[in-house]
């Protein structure tokens, strides 16, 4: 007989039937109720197991992380919390958990204990959960794209570009630390190396993805990108997925209007398609604040939260604006920001973007038009020489989740900002091939995908909207 | 006015409307007929100048590459081959593409000329269509198993883990080679890197995958995959794209059920989906192989072939049957082969895989139950002793195209072969963990993704269907 998912068993129409289930334990009760899961769905299937006409050796076999198959009939439930049961006929123990030895019990654990059980957590309701909603918004975002004929492009992990400077980068290598190659002048000679040149892992695929947007008009990648940054936060990691879209003829604006309408589609896919995963974690979410005091405890439940993104316009502030918003505020005022803000000019830290989302405007804040030298070399000039149509969107709790630009598509402007910048030229050759042949407005933007996740589930931290972390120190599994 | 674009305008129900096309040139011939195009389709849309209200200056800059806004009247075309044209009324050159210097002209280039100008050869009809093909096949990936229920699962790139032993791997490292820090015996002490320890890039996310198909039921990944392997050949890459699901409760017969499913869904949903690419890329195909031989020509034109594949169910071969008809095939017995197969225990060559697909069988093939001693450690041991629950797919023209087993998960069974093939227990104790709780009979399979679009777009090479191929001594861009 084939096996039924629980989710299946869960929404079926007609009760009375014989069905088999296939799952794991997560709790047994009075040698008679276990609560089946098969990570289908975060809701369990109640099994009734005749404990009279089961054998002892059987029952203490039925322990928390064990595997069962279980046979018999679907009916309606009289015990309250779940619409159907199964009166066991049959059960199987297809795998043994050793209750003093499984790591997860039903017990609350620490997330710190997960974190170190990455390849267990994913038991528990809570990252299960996550990990389903994680898996519903990657296809949102595919979804998202496709409908509206972007074209996926996956550009390369391994690169031999270092130009971007938009973070430290890993080294790639085939080479040896003993007896590296050496050329006659005593330096590493890569050209022995795999690719006969420096390797690095890519820290965007922007500059690539904006070659194929220069032909397929339309483009996204979806793909993991990597910083050998030593930020030990709750919002870094030295591996993360980003998404990034890119597209011919859109200038800043429409760049804004993507971006918001892309953010609000894969969350409002995550409610429709994720209700009992997000509805948990907004349990989960209460509770873990009932121990924080009132004043650092969310204003909105999760739900909540994700609606409001959904029926209120980002708000759109220059940087200019910002600033003066920022200069007049009473933590700038009183002292309380770290760095005080007096000039326009100043790089925005987090506490600022922090204030401005959820002090001042309480809402998705996108901020434009920043100061040209805190930003990358390849941002388009406005006409005023001094300010370059870059964006970032800041969501509530999580700070920048986005950050793209309307590209510089002047040769000539683009060649003397890169002179400006000692940018290799010849090194970037093929890119500005973009703007020899054929030029044309484009603009893009990079979402990481686990600040993204981190603001649907309402999780704080950045390694628990990930299945295996990696950070300074730690690569485990 | 806002563009609208290329695809849109060819598909369009009603014409007379004043229209705004933007993309790049790709033929303009007598002075008046541009062949627009903007990546949305390979089809162009003929756009008419009306030359004699048109400056000689601006005429001249409408060069092969050059981008252009093109504003006018959407008519039905008088010429042959389009439906509809635009009647150009007001044409704006937003990025001048310098004929003598653009390196893509309207004649032929040949495909290592494009490799070399990978970041404008998917501004060719053939790029282009392959590049949308294969952006098409990856969504159809993602729909097939989030269909199913199944969970995407980010598996790490970036690995601590080595002990899989499918091929070489690369190094990552933030360690100099100058000055390496060392233990006090002189080697290299990785606990100064910045994971604090040796890692490296992943070949694949398989162990990490079972950990979660053994909580969440069914998971998938799709994500780059590296070796450090000096394959130059025609079917290799050193960066590739795999696809792997996992399944807990499956069989060796359930994963095969699963994979010739998959594949016959995302070749459909191309063939659905992309139907002008691939007519476009039949008849390259068709053009490429008037200069081979009879003998080395296809037997079935692109689009026969693929619906073969659907058409027909893929034949199932032990391994032991394949080598009774390797051993008494023709090539075999006329010592035409390179590796002769003389008894059982054989690894199948590449040429014996295409011999069973090409030659005797004239389908896709799936071999199953091979040797142990020539397969992977965690793959489930047969009654007999000696074979193992793996399978290989094969296709025409591409050779294996999945690699997949049944999963050993009896834990006695995997500790006695990792002993014996000296793995480390204490290395993969995490992995070993999903065999001490709840082990369960469970199975998967890798699919090569760039080996699909090999096949579904008719190319022979393997760098010619990923953006940005990545061999030995080449990782450019």
């Amino acid at each position: 007989m084939k096996h039924t998912k629980v989710k299946d068993l869960l929404n079926s129409t007609t009760t009375l039937q014989e069905v088999n289930a296939k799952g794991w334990v997560r709790t047994f009760r009075n040698n008679q109720f276990i609560a089946l899961n098969d990570g289908s769905t975060i809701n369990n299937i109640q099994c009734v197991v005749d404990f009279e006409n089961t054998p002892e050796e059987t029952l203490k076999r039925i322990t928390t992380g064990a595997a069962v198959s279980v046979t018999g009939t679907l009916v309606e439930s009289k015990g309250a919390g779940q619409k159907y049961e199964i009166q066991v006929s049959k059960i199987e123990i297809l795998g043994d958990s050793d209750a003093e030895k499984f790591p997860i019990q039903s017990k609350k654990h620490s997330l710190e204990f997960l974190r170190e059980n990455a390849h267990l957590r994913v038991r528990t309701n809570a990252f299960g959960a996550i990990m389903r909603v994680r898996s519903v918004l990657s296809f949102a975002v595919h979804s998202y794209f496709q409908q509206r004929g972007f074209v996926y492009v996956n550009t390369p992990i391994i690169t031999g570009s270092d130009a971007e400077g938009a973070g430290e980068m890993f080294k790639v290598t085939a080479l040896p630390f003993d007896n590296t190659p050496r050329t006659e002048d005593g330096k590493v000679n890569y050209k022995e190396d795999f690719f006969g040149k420096e390797t690095n892992l890519t820290v965007s695929g922007q500059l690539e993805g904006e070659t194929f947007a220069m032909a397929l008009g339309q483009i996204y990648t979806f793909g993991p990108t990597f910083r050998a940054e030593n930020s030990n936060t709750s919002r870094h990691l030295a591996e993360f997925w980003m998404i990034e879209p890119e597209v011919a003829f859109n200038n800043l604006d429409d760049n804004m209007d993507l971006a918001e309408d892309f953010i609000q589609y894969v969350i409002k896919y995550a409610l429709d398609n994720c209700g009992d995963d997000l509805k948990f974690l907004e349990g989960r979410l209460l509770e873990e604040e009932k121990s924080k005091p009132q004043a650092d405890r969310s204003e909105m439940a999760l739900l909540e939260k994700l609606n409001f993104v959904l029926e209120n316009n980002f708000k759109r502030v220059s940087y200019t604006e910002a600033i003066d918003i920022l200069r007049d505020s009473t933590p700038n005022k009183k002292k309380k920001f770290n760095y005080i803000i007096n000039e326009w000019g100043a790089d925005l830290q987090s506490e600022h973007e922090r204030y401005l989302v959820e002090k001042h405007f309480k809402c998705p804040v996108i901020l434009f038009d920043y100061p040209a030298n805190i930003k990358a070399f390849y941002m388009r000039l406005n006409e005023d020489g001094k300010t370059v149509r870059a964006m970032d969107i800041l969501f509530p709790g999580i700070g920048e989740i986005v950050g793209g630009s309307e590209r510089e598509e002047r040769y000539d402007v683009l060649i003397e900002k890169m002179k400006a910048l000692e940018i290799d030229e010849e090194e970037l050759s093929w890119y500005l091939d973009t703007r020899r042949f054929g030029s044309a407005t484009h603009s893009g933007f990079g979402l990481g995908f686990e600040r993204l996740v981190l603001f649907v589930t309402g999780m704080s931290n950045i390694r628990d909207v990930i299945p295996f972390p990696r950070t300074p120190g730690s690569a485990e599994f």
